[in-house]
Order: C-alpha cells, then sequence, then structure tokens
C-alpha cells in the first residue's frame, strides 16, 4: 500500500481522512499544514511540516502522492499551486469514501474527495480539486469544474453545470439543467431555479443574487477565532432567505 | 442472466441504465426509444427500435423484459400502455440499486427503480411504474400509487401517501402522514405540511395549493429544445415560494 | 446470537425492528409495549407485556438486553427511567442499521439507534438513546446529547452541537458549528443559521424562535387517534415559515 500524506487537518481533514483509512487504498504517513506545529497530530497522524518541507518530507516516509484536505476552494487552489511550486510532479491522490456511489460512466479526477452517502450519477464528470461532500449528490450528466464543491446535503438535478470554484452551501436543492457560475456561492438551503451567473453570491427560496462576490473572498463560517469576515457574516446570518408571495396569491385558495 | 430492453434512452435512462449494470441481476440487450434513430446509442446500448417493434425485438434478442426508464409520470404511462398493446404479457422487470435500501417488510412493484442511495422503509409499499430517484426515501408505512415519483432527495415521513400519478420533485420535504393527491405536483424543495387534494400543483414552505392541473400536463424542465410548455416556466421559476411572516412575529424575539 | 427486547411498537419501532433484522447482531424475542394487549404483533413479533413485566420476560426469554424505539424524546426518556426502576441494572443495546456510515473516530453510546443512510462523521459523538433517523447526518466533530434526536433527512454541519432532549424535525438543515440548546425543537424543513437557545420552538428559513416550550411538551404528530395537542397543531401547520425581503432586495438584480 502506497504511503500518502493529507494537505489539511482541520474538520475537514479529519473527514478525509476517515474516507481514506475506509477505502484501504493507500497509507497515510502524515499530514501538512502550515498553521500547526510539527508533531500536533490529526486523528493520531502527526504533522510532519508545511508545504515547503514536501521534498524531504516525500524522501523521508517513501510519499507516493497526497490527498487535499482543505474546505475553502481558493484556499485550496492556493495550497495546490505553492505545492507544485515546490514539486512540480506532486501526485495528487482522488479519495472517494466507500459507501459513495459512482456511476461507471461518471468521471471524478484527482485532488477530489467523495466523501459518506455522496452520489455521482451516470455520465457525470467531477474536474480536479472539488469535493463532493456528506450525502451531497451530481445526477445525471452533471458537471463540476476544477476546485469547485458541494457541502452536505446539496442536491444537484440532471445536466447541472457547476463552474470552476464555485461553492454550494449545506442542504442547497438546484434543479434539473441550471448553471452555477464562476467562484460564485450559493448559500445553505437554497432553492435554485435559475442559473447564477459568475461571482455573485446567491441565496433564497428560490435564490436571488444578493451580491457580487471577488474570487477568494470568504465564504466558509470560522469558529476557531474571533476573526469572521464581514462577508462571512452576510453570507450565513441575517440576510433576507425569502421572497414574499403577493398578498392576493393566498386569497385563492381555501387552505392556503 | 436473461436479456431485457431499457425503455426511454434520456437521461433518466442511463441513471437507470447504471442502476442495472451495478445490479447485475440482468443483461442489457439494447434500448427501446420512439424519439430516436435505430442505431443511436445511449451509454454503449444500441436503440433497437421502438415499441412497435418489439415483437421482432423480442424474438431476435431473447429478451425476458424490460426496464420502464422514461421521467414523465403521464408519458410513462402512455409507453406502458403501448407496449401493452402490442405484448400483452411483456413482463416489466423492477430495478434496485445495489446501494438503495429496502426493509424486509416493504413492497416494491414491477416496472419501478429504486436509484441510488434510495430508501424504502419497514411496512412500505411501492406500487408499479414508480420511481424513486436519487436519495429520495420513503419512510416506514409509506404508500406510493402506481405511475408515482419521487425526484431527487425527496423525503416522505411515516405513513405518508402518494396518490398514482403524483410526482414529488427535487428536494421537497413531506411531513408524517400526509398524502398527495392524484395527479398532483408537488414542486422543488417545498415542505408539505397539510394534506395535498388531487390534482393541484403545489409548492412553497410551507406548500400551498398554486392552482389545478390536469392529467399529463408536463411538470419537467424540458431543456434540449426550445418549446417549454408555459406551466412548466409556471412552476419552476418566478413563482412565489414562500409566505411571509406577520410583521410582529419578530418583534417578539431578540433576535429573530 | 442473545435475545433482545424491542422497547416500542409503533411505525419507529418497524423501523428499529429492521434494522436489528438487517444488522443481525441480536435475535429479537418479542416486544415490550405499554399501549398494546399481550399477544399483539409487530413484523411478526410478539409484544410479552410492558416495561412491569420485564422481570419475568428476561428470565423466560434468556434477554440479553433491549433496544428502545420510541420516537418521542420525552416519552423515551420516560420508559427508560421505568425499565431502570424496574431492572436497574437492564443492558440498552446501540443499533445501526449497515448501511449507515460510523466514521471510525466517532462514538455512539448506548441505547442509541442509527438508520439506513445516516452518516455519523469523523469525531463526532452521540449520547445514550438518541435517534439518528433515515438519512440523518451529523458531520465533523458534532454532539448529540443523551436522549437528542434526529427526524429523517436532517443535515448538521461540522461542530454542531445537540443538546440533551432536543429535537431536531424532518429534512431541516443545520450550518456549521451552531448550538440546539436542550429541550428545544426545531422544526421541519427550517434552516438554522444561529444559535438557538434551551426550550424553545424554532422554525423557518432562516430558523427563528416561535415561543418557549416545556420539557415534555408534544411535538411529534399523532395521527392514530384523534387528539392532537394544540402545541403540535401550532408547531406543524399554518405558522409563518419565512421571514421577507426587504423590497429594495430585488430591485437591484435583474432577475431577481
Amino acid at each position: 500500500m502506497h504511503n500518502i500524506v493529507v494537505i489539511g487537518s482541520s474538520g475537514h481533514g479529519r473527514v478525509v481522512i476517515d474516507a481514506i483509512e475506509r477505502e484501504a487504498r493507500f497509507h497515510i504517513a502524515g499530514v501538512i499544514d502550515t498553521f500547526k506545529p510539527v508533531g500536533h497530530t490529526c486523528l493520531g497522524y502527526q504533522v510532519l511540516g508545511d508545504e515547503l518541507r514536501l521534498p524531504d518530507i516525500i524522501r523521508n516516509y517513501d510519499i507516493y502522492g497526497g490527498a487535499v484536505a482543505i474546505g475553502d476552494n481558493w484556499l485550496r487552489h492556493k495550497v495546490v499551486d505553492r505545492i507544485r511550486a515546490v514539486v512540480p510532479d506532486f501526485r495528487f491522490v482522488t479519495v472517494t469514501h466507500p459507501s459513495a456511489q459512482i456511476a461507471g460512466s461518471a468521471r471524478v479526477a484527482a485532488g477530489t474527495v467523495v466523501l459518506p452517502g455522496a452520489i455521482v450519477a451516470a455520465n457525470a464528470e467531477i474536474g480536479e480539486f472539488c469535493i463532493v461532500s456528506t450525502k451531497a449528490s451530481l445526477d445525471h450528466d452533471g458537471v463540476m469544474g476544477t476546485f469547485s464543491s458541494f457541502a452536505p446535503a446539496v442536491t444537484a438535478g440532471g445536466e447541472v453545470t457547476i463552474k470552476p470554484f464555485a461553492a454550494v452551501l449545506l442542504g442547497a436543492n438546484i434543479i434539473h439543467s441550471i448553471s452555477i457560475g464562476e467562484h460564485s456561492v450559493v448559500g445553505a438551503g437554497s432553492l435554485v431555479l435559475r442559473d447564477v451567473p459568475d461571482r455573485v453570491v446567491a441565496y433564497g427560496l428560490p435564490a436571488r443574487v444578493i451580491r457580487t462576490r471577488q474570487p477568494g473572498e470568504p465564504y466558509l463560517r470560522v469558529n476557531s477565532g474571533s476573526v469572521v469576515s464581514r462577508e462571512t457574516v452576510a453570507l450565513e446570518d441575517g440576510s433576507p432567505h425569502a421572497r414574499c408571495a403577493p398578498a392576493n396569491v393566498s386569497a385563492q385558495f381555501p387552505w392556503a
């Protein structure tokens, strides 16, 4: 069994480690993390160093490749870039939890992780360095571009296209044939009934564009520190989440 | 292993083909499709002809039966009728993806397909020619009538009754003990808290009846052509999707 | 294989029985139920008596322990208390449907049931006597306190804390790092973006506190009789479920 490293040791890192252990295709030699000291452990695996130390680590631990376990799409991209600057031919492996269902005609590229209960249906195609999280599904003929992500329980109908770096957050539903633009974020619990353009934040039932968004803006909740960006707060809490029915709609139906 | 045909070669057809391959209970001899030319392929399987050619096809390919892979409930019904007119004793098989969980005390009738990650709980009963799509679930003691369907990620609580031809669309949630009427459609992302009568379109959070509906009206998004019925559009996009809280509700709670 | 009893014979009881049969770790000797006569059957298993008869039943049937199959958190607590009063060292078993995915680093305590398609992610911890129902998931580092419950299709992001006796109802989504208070109830289909305090009912998109709640107040739909408490009705139907977007939000986006 080849030795690999897991790059990232946060909560998402623990989930990826669990999937690798369950898949039993690779042996985890340790963890690469920029923000944690060498020797810090994650589910029993030691932090071996940061990306800059990879050449040494590869030699010392006979490393075949690595799994990227960083939840934020932009940060994951930057770390992959940094690794390739140091080790140009570094081999990124695909991780698929054994309970995930990947159709025979679907394709999942290198560096992508597919987590417990996730489903990738017939003829779907998932690019490099994506995340298909817990119970998320991409139905038939769907496409996920590089560095895009589905949070837990996201459901995409058939022929949905997720452009590179787009992030669809927890529990969002996307109906058949919709496209989500590059670097766009779809908020948790949203119902997407129309295409979402590039570089926006959209949410609600049905989802609507709330504002524009620059690549790299944070969109995940940060809870271990006190610094939460204004953007994150705006996305996740007080924001309006539904549009109102015209008053006369309810009058037409006896029990509405 | 018996030879079967798959009737329908759209995206839903690809999903059904994948489930049949994974189940490995039948060998697919080819595809029956009215709208595609003979020789056209679907995931590598050839279109052998339309329903009218079934008697020849059965003879030539030693066909044991067939799986219906048509997503629209009414169209599926019409095709089944047409097949029975030509081959009265045609054998419709049940397809169950191996990842689907069907309780020992549940029953699933002929012609029904149960897709990846779907769950049919204890004592539930699913009639002929239904679809339980990706990650959809019917909980304990539930009933689905003939030609009804759950789109991906639909969740029905215990003792829910889905009447014949009813369609519940992507991501809808139906609480315990609810009934959905014949030929009714529940819109994507809806939360159903009260019974839905026959022959209506209902959606929203909570779902309310939006309008009446005639059997056979289209309800699925058509994306390969330019002809999208007015009804489909009304169902899927601009429609009001939520009712407003009275203004004074939020005043009662400090963080509402 | 040890003999066990199943305590409770309602619809939830049938689901638990199915999981035990599928898990094939125990043999079900019969059912304990206070409200059904001895000899009444549930999925073929006989009611052997109520909790008071447990000492006799344990002796007569060589009972190793039991699985609690009562859906209401408070009632489940009362029944466990009653059993412990009669048989202080009664052994409560954990039930895990084989399709459920429990991470190697997760812990699930005695008396808890984890149903089909449910997922308990890395480093999560589930206390005694919880329910993780059909397709529900608790993501990495999550915590569920004793006697808490997830209804079908509930999704909790990473680092979510569910306090004891809290009930999260069908299809609710809880984003990363949220806490749900003791004895609180989160309504079906809700999207929880902020912490929910103790002893309240909260629901909507996003969820807001609707009212306070006393421990033991009914929250599940009762459908086999005519007595439905006012609280249950209030929770499940006509209640406002969404807050309105300010009128000027939609004006900013061409297709909102």
